[in-house]
């Protein structure tokens, strides 16, 4: 576990609202990055961990295979799933991976995606509680941006097991982070 | 371009009706890869390319966004895409990275993926034209299975402009690939 640093969390139950997104589209103070206090700001510096939880449904999985085009049976059919050694159907390993940028742009809008390394270690299946854990491990400025190294990873079920590993790279418009408080 | 060995194509336009899925779910000929006849079955190689062409419209970024909770205005803003240096909204990357693994999977119904590295080198616009090539350099037999690497890149609008590459390892039943005509 990398949890030195400054902790925070995002939870989907306490975060930003699916429904207001629908409606809104894109709330404005996704837009402006600067539209939040300074009281409540804080600038990213190495070692920092930015985390997020989220339960992927039956639901997630087809809204996914809809815009992904991959309705690979494994994640459909038990059967399937069963044949290739899983216990039950597995939720799309690049739908898991997803919460990285997710996680980096919640926190950085306007957040650039350079890179990203992906293992896939252990089955995620529908209905695991899966915390998503990114943490800053280099940072570099040029031209007034910030290059930043995350190690990512996904644990799931409150245990240790590590289902998800790798790197991200990103570009940073700045270091100030957004706070939950902000998205809700 | 890595174009040797056989070359098999599918396009959203001729392959699985997104309808169609919708109202099975999931067709029965994905759920038993032993449905199409061995006339045209052809078993995978090292240096075998597959690919894939897809438009990314608004909708799909929209519908990505639903599912993934990346609301990154960069994907929804044409000033903040602009402002970060880009000429038009952009198409999430990970969302672009979701082609390796339906690719795969569609000629491969049952692949599990095991890793995946990913380089966004150039912006992926709404409305480009995505080409995703998916190519076999190693393969390995392992208990009755296939433990097999691909090269995964996308180039756009026609050109030689790589916007993603990085490399795939997936773990295939078998080694007989569905053809185009069967997912017709």
């Amino acid at each position: 576990m990398v949890e030195s640093g400054s902790i925070l969390e995002l939870h989907s139950q306490c975060g930003i609202s699916e429904t207001m997104l629908a409606k809104t589209f894109v709330p404005r103070h996704l837009l402006d990055s600067r539209c939040f206090s300074s009281v409540n700001s804080k600038i990213l510096k190495v070692g920092d961990v930015l985390r997020e939880a989220r339960v992927f449904s039956s639901e997630d999985v087809k809204g996914y295979a809809e815009v992904s085009h991959d309705w690979n049976p494994l994640h459909f059919d038990q059967e399937s799933a069963r044949k290739a050694g899983f216990e039950n159907r597995l939720v799309h390993g690049m739908l898991v991976s997803s919460m990285f940028p997710r996680i980096i742009s919640a926190h950085f809008p306007g957040a650039v995606y350079v890179s990203q390394t992906l293992h896939f270690r252990s089955p995620v299946y529908i209905g695991d509680d899966i915390l998503g854990i990114v943490q800053a491990t280099t940072l570099r400025e040029t031209k007034n941006k910030y290059i930043v190294k995350f190690s990512t990873k996904c644990i799931k079920n409150h245990s240790e097991l590590v289902v998800l590993d790798g790197e991200a790279t990103a570009i940073l418009p700045n270091l100030e982070m957004l706070q939950p408080s902000h998205l809700e």
